[in-house]
């Protein structure tokens, strides 16, 4: 056996695995931690640290867990807690509340909400859609939500975050094989789950562009031309929106909304609507619409016939919980056959983290006004929320005052998408290198001001123009000395290259 | 839009996800719950519940949760607990470390463990692969498991449950079209999830039989039969062995999995080894061996060259955290180029859920003998393995007594999978009725004592023979209920349909 040779290899491993990228951590965060490294072992730089603005990752960059939520969690992992007096009642009866969801009353279950539970239609498997009173508590949040637009638990599916659902709504979408393979639209910038997971799928990815010069709006000719364009050499059966927009930053009108889902209609797309940063919202004027809502109050000839899925996740907003892999996805109009399917699918990965569903049911159930939590949960909420609205725009208004940097408002979700010159004699420094120009200038960044962000490359961007993506969460002193770094060095590098 | 038609319904769906199916939580679960709702509103039956004895859900069947776990990880959940007189001071230590192994100091991190971490070949994507603390504890597991045989953690992979690993590799293996498409060998019994997977993936799935008459052993002889005459049609590249069995009970034998190896090796497949249940054996004269011992136990010429994954879990043995979502797989021999092709791979999925990961932590790193914890904890653990124990015999006892059922030992893992004789006019009856015989039995015996297995054919059986899987987790005393009314059942249908 001298001669053996591997199995696996790239050459006999699955080719559409080969075609995934995932650029929020490729190289140059891999790079970044390399320099951590360096840094620690004594090795000499023009910075003291590494800050990381690449990941959407609140609990590293400091923002703080919502104190109800933890309370909660650490009774429900250990129930002895239920008789500590440190623990004000409410946080004590929610536990209870969801314990006694669990068969055996128990986190560690995975048969969670069967034993007595009505029977959906989907019957068995709705073990695995997820504890019924966790989704009976995310249908009452959506209802309100959606001002009193009605909700029916058994079209939630509790899921490990929402990159979860949207993998396992797209797995159910994509078919055919050459024309009629199954295309899929999604925006250009996109967050790069998308792409990844059309790439694994080996579904056919149709860019629409969105219009950085208004904001990064959306606009229906726009969507008109890439899906004729896309009728060509396949078949166009879905379009993902993620609103507020990543990376990008921008809150969708609700006129907008209106036109995607009579174009939707029209065209016969199913939506997927990512809607994950729903309490993300900061410029004045901006209001989240969810998709649901808007389908609902377009009337009938829509909301009974227009196919949506949309997702929220507990990884966001003020929550940030983004370890508890929590979420939930609601489907509308649903084919009842292709439900069955979809809760059979899910049942074969057994259950969503249960730790994660418990959260979910605090986030979707949060102290009311009359419970001795309130105070703390809507000071703790409304901090972190300010304190994002005060980074969105000291990020515009800082990064608008370099020369070659254009900058729209971050009306929500938590990053931005700035567009940057690079001089002709970067770009071909960069292309000599091989690199594309604007991971070429993030390196640089990296080297020069120990800042780590995301080039543009990674999430599309129309040819001949670069970008970056920033995520708003470190600290506001640690932000605006980046935010300063960042100018600093993109007027250098400007002149070095001019 | 009058005439409109769904985008995705059964015919323009993925025709994969159609060809999925997951027996251990299908129809007659289904009937389960119908019947205990009946039995909510009042309707008389012959019983007074529903025994769910269909599914290896620990501690919805009582089983009770390691205090030492909970409490580390109630802490974790919310710090502030550090100061809480309840906890021993180990306790807190353990909380303390696995707090600082995340970046900001919280569970609800996804980037954990990267920062200052030593940067593994595949770089930043490490996090991703698992907090690295984690990944070391793992490793130093794995090495005092196997008698000191070297594991590096950067050949660890945190996973949600064994599952989520389980289908990340053969989603890497499965490549080719027509007769170069790869052939996944499965054992039939099998733990549907394989088949699940491989109809996902659209694999060929290559059946090979284990033999029940000595005790569900595995034969090369049968390895052998089924390879080649799978050769004719497709590329079998990968070959799956659970042990301890699912769902047969048996404990492979050293001897056994030694000419596994050596067939691998000649036969060039890639090996993986499910072994979540290797806490779980109870039979004298029977031990687990894990493959990546006996494949280094075996020569340079195999420990270089065979590309083994191997998969724990904390689902069962005596924790039974099944939602929790922890496990790991370890890769040995992997490609390198390969190896950054996984870890890419997993990165778009971010991170598995971190209190499964810190549960996990616990798990191979329990109370040490000095540690405070340690005596509960040891108590605790040989309780709930003691108990295992005695009802795997009693159970094979009891059926053994029953003319018309056969049923090897339950030498491990956590059920029995006894074959049943089915008179004649009992499998006709079945076919009237469109079932499968074993269904058709099981669907009786829910209707007549209220007891809930699954039927043989979910798993696979040899043409003519007919089983059903039942767990051994029902506390002793309603176990001992659950065999003697399968008895009793046994007899009177036996009677009726002969």
């Amino acid at each position: 056996m001298a001669d053996h040779v591997k199995v696996l290899t790239l050459d006999t491993m699955n080719p559409n695995v080969k075609k995934v990228e995932y650029a929020v951590r490729g190289p140059i965060v891999q790079r970044a931690v390399q320099i951590e490294m360096e840094l620690q072992q004594g090795v000499k730089k023009p910075f003291t640290e590494v800050i990381r603005a690449n990941i959407g990752d609140c609990h590293a960059m400091g923002q703080k867990p919502i104190t109800f939520f933890r309370q909660v969690l650490s009774i429900c992992s250990y129930p002895d807690l239920l008789d500590d007096d440190r623990f004000p009642e409410d946080v004590k009866s929610r536990a209870r509340r969801i314990l006694q969801a669990c068969s055996g009353g128990s986190l560690g279950i995975q048969g969670c909400g069967v034993i007595g539970a009505p029977s959906p239609p989907s019957g068995s498997y709705s073990t695995s859609q997820g504890i019924l009173l966790v989704r009976q508590d995310v249908a009452r949040y959506i209802e309100k939500r959606d001002g009193g637009i009605k909700c029916n638990p058994d079209n939630i599916y509790l899921t490990a975050g929402a990159s979860d659902g949207i993998v396992t709504m797209l797995k159910l979408l994509v078919s055919g094989e050459g024309p009629s393979r199954t295309g899929v639209m999604i925006s250009i910038p996109q967050y790069p789950l998308y792409s990844a997971t059309l790439a694994e799928l080996a579904a056919v990815q149709i860019n629409y562009y969105l219009d950085e010069e208004s904001c990064w709006s959306l606009d229906i000719r726009e969507l008109r031309r890439a899906l004729e364009e896309a009728r060509k050499h396949c078949t166009p059966r879905v379009l993902c929106i993620i609103n507020p927009g990543n990376p990008t930053g921008q809150v969708q009108s609700r006129r907008c909304i209106e036109d995607v889902i009579q174009f939707a209609a029209e065209e016969k797309l199913f939506l997927l609507a990512d809607e994950v940063y729903q309490d993300n919202v900061y410029a004045d004027g901006c209001e989240f619409h969810s998709f649901k809502k808007v389908l609902f109050e377009m009337g009938p000839e829509f909301s009974e016939q227009v196919e949506l899925a949309s997702f929220h996740s507990t990884s966001k907003c003020y929550m940030g919980e983004c370890g508890f892999r929590g979420g939930y996805m609601e489907v509308v109009n649903l084919d009842p056959e292709v439900k069955f399917q979809l809760t059979k699918l899910v049942s074969v990965r057994l259950c969503p983290p249960v730790t994660g569903q418990a959260l979910l049911d605090l986030v979707v159930n949060p102290p009311e006004p009359h419970e001795p939590s309130y105070n703390i949960f809507i000071k703790e909420r409304s901090h972190t929320l300010a304190e994002l609205a005060k980074k969105a725009s000291m990020t515009q208004q800082i990064l608008s005052q370099v020369p070659g940097i254009q900058c729209n408002p971050v009306q929500g979700a938590m990053y931005t998408f700035p567009r940057i010159h690079i001089p002709p004699k970067a770009v071909s420094a960069a292309q000599e290198k091989g690199q594309a120009p604007d991971m070429f200038y993030c390196m640089r960044l990296l080297e020069e001001m120990g800042i780590c962000l995301v080039p543009g490359s990674g999430f599309g961007q129309k040819d001949g123009t670069y970008h970056f993506r920033m995520t708003i969460l470190p600290p506001t002193q640690k932000l605006e000395t980046v935010l300063e770094k960042i100018k600093e060095f993109h007027q250098s590098f400007t002149q070095q290259f001019s």
